[in-house]
């Protein structure tokens, strides 16, 4: 699975500033870094009268435009997309996903504190709420690493050996109407070595890195 | 697989216009429609300033933002995507994808046509290239399906027809390192009927409809 990490702290307290520091540490050691900001008031991306906005107001479900340089995609949603989903569906060719916001998931967190801001930790509890680590002023606490406003070089270096410099070279993840499935690593090994077992047989197979299979089943023949 | 139909024409023809009309029509009928533009001078989504924005200028090579009615991700590309590879990446709970442009792919075509525009068609010989039918002004020409301008009813019955209404239920298919792996019917069922049977023995499975695999692999170990 790819790593997540979220960067949670209060309102303005600097988390995109640290974000912008840290991607181009973790992009000089080689990673390959993805991003996902959660926005619970929604947001406008998309410009009124472009085609891509009158596809939308048309009533597409899912607009997507593409050149030869970046790809966009604006999906409509009946329900709000977990992290776990949005980094499965979206994310297949970067090493780390950095989220901002994303608190009350379970994923490793890094809190952006800043005293004048806010008294204590917006986490609660580091160990309670999986805080790996306090970037900035330092909290009252000795339990949680700390890493000073200047010293995002040590926080991405942090990252990479918790994160990145021991991953696993197989992996696989299974998501079923949306949910991810729970596999241990024993039952992971057996479903990934009889896929790829059962691919390389085919056509077309020719040692490659990233394997997608998309399956859509009629729920009523079950 | 989810049927496309690439919408093709010339420059300020009306594609868009012809596409925001079929929309709703397809929608009224029941279907999830979901589009693509392609833009090949590039395009800009993201505004100055943003989150997302900053994300991607410090080096992110992919960002998303997700609020509880939608989610929008770009990717920065090396090299551009294929359009089956942006369909079976991007959509899989839509019932057909409509395209505007991707002139030079395989996929049916529909050439929006104005005389006033181009003496003929841009796409040539329509039996050659895969044009399914023309709409607008009609050309000069008795072996291609014609509609009219305000004909975009039974435009939509037409490709109901052609590639909604007889779809099969079930479908599985495969992209390894973003090509996807050409299978035949008996290829595919084995295929399919193989993952079905191995993910059922999983805790978590309960009759789904959409099923989606991930699996990266270390190159070197083959």
């Amino acid at each position: 699975m790819i790593p997540v990490v979220c960067f949670v702290g209060a309102k303005n307290v600097g988390k995109t500033t640290v974000l912008e520091k840290l991607i181009p540490e973790l992009g000089r050691k080689g990673y390959r870094v993805g991003t996902v900001k959660h926005d619970v008031h929604g947001f406008e991306i998309d410009k009124e009268g472009k085609d891509t906005w009158r596809h939308s107001k048309a009533g597409a479900r899912a607009v997507c435009i593409s050149s030869p340089d970046k790809l966009a995609i604006i999906r409509f949603l009946e329900r709000e997309k977990a992290l776990g989903e949005i980094v499965m569906r979206y994310f297949w060719s970067e090493d780390i996903v950095l989220a901002e916001g994303f608190k009350s998931t379970h994923y490793p967190k890094i809190e952006v504190f800043r005293k004048e801001i806010s008294a204590s930790l917006v986490c609660g509890d580091p160990v309670k709420h999986n805080v790996i680590a306090v970037v900035g002023d330092a909290p009252d606490l000795s339990e949680v690493n700390h890493f000073g406003w200047d010293d995002i070089a040590s926080l991405a270096e942090f990252i990479e050996g918790r994160y990145l410099k021991h991953r696993k070279k197989k992996s696989v993840s299974i998501t079923v109407d949306g949910k991810q499935l729970v596999m241990n690593d024993f039952v992971r090994q057996i479903v990934g070595e009889t896929i790829e077992g059962l691919l390389k047989t085919l056509k077309g197979w020719e040692n490659p890195e990233h394997i997608l299979i998309a399956m859509k089943r009629d729920k009523k023949t079950d």
